[in-house]
């Protein structure tokens, strides 16, 4: 059974270690700018890496839940596929997001239209095996 | 085995679609009280709505958690009516936090009292499962 | 088939209960500091415990990640042990953040350690599982 969701966790787990990147960057960036915990309002620069972070973690559970539902309903492979893709726009999303606000709406549209793939995957999964009962 | 866990997956897909309703409605209230990321402080009818998106956003891995635990150790189709009612005092909720902060009050309750009888089935099927070992 | 998730079905309720627990605390520091939703900035004291639990939210859905895949993949029961010793030092970790923004860096350090001490047992587990195809 392990083999039908081996590749989903393989995407689960490179997916915590880019939500760990993010992080460090935000400590990072709390540095350069010396703003330190609790306070989370600084310099711009400063904001906008927190809030990318902060996005990127609020849209880890829908993306997880999208991946997993999927790739056991409908097709582990083409799941995992695009959560690749999901997790390199979040890249792209992250690193445009430091630089402007302006700059991190391309990768976000690519980062959505990805969840609304997978969630059409899901729904065609699921309703596959309603229908197949 | 698909079988045992369908349900849950529905929910779990119908939740995500309610996360992605909430952000939308915040990039709307974005628009409307002019409000641009990286900033997340405003007029309170900015603030409210955030608040009601972040706040509903932190309690979905709970939810997911709880939905899975015991829609799998207990009984799918109860977790899986009881995640609707969440599902729905949620939606309440943010409509009631988009107008008032008192408003969120009532629906609030009504979700976490799902959640405890969410904890109540997992932790009753959990305790049957290590008891016929 | 549960008996190989039980476990980590009892630490991810465990886990619920502790991130109801931290919820519990921010509605009880905003009452003492009379800081009402959707405020979320208040005096130093509040803050901490506002921010505590936020992190501790955040990072939810990443060590559930991990504790499943590493369970599953790799040993239930050390994976079970270790998602038990990342909640004990959330516990620490919430309880300095309440005292200073200094007495959190000890825990969350631990909490770190855990994390990739489960990230480990994930990479050797689904390597495992790639290599004996």
């Amino acid at each position: 059974m392990l083999h039908q969701i081996a590749l989903l966790a393989v995407v689960t787990i490179l997916g915590v270690l880019q939500q760990a990147y993010f992080v460090m960057q935000v400590i990072s960036v709390r540095r350069k700018c010396k703003v330190s915990p609790p306070v989370t309002s600084g310099p711009p620069e400063f904001e906008r890496v927190f809030r990318a972070q902060v996005n990127c973690a609020e849209n880890f559970p829908t993306f997880l839940s999208l991946l997993w539902v999927a790739g056991i309903f409908s097709h582990q492979v083409l799941a995992a596929f695009f959560g690749l893709i999901y997790l390199c726009a979040r890249c792209q999303y992250f690193s445009g997001y430091a630089r402007s606000a302006e700059a991190r709406l391309g990768p976000l549209y690519i980062s959505a239209g990805v969840l609304c793939i997978l969630i059409g995957l899901s729904v065609v999964g699921l309703m596959a095996h309603f229908v197949s009962l």
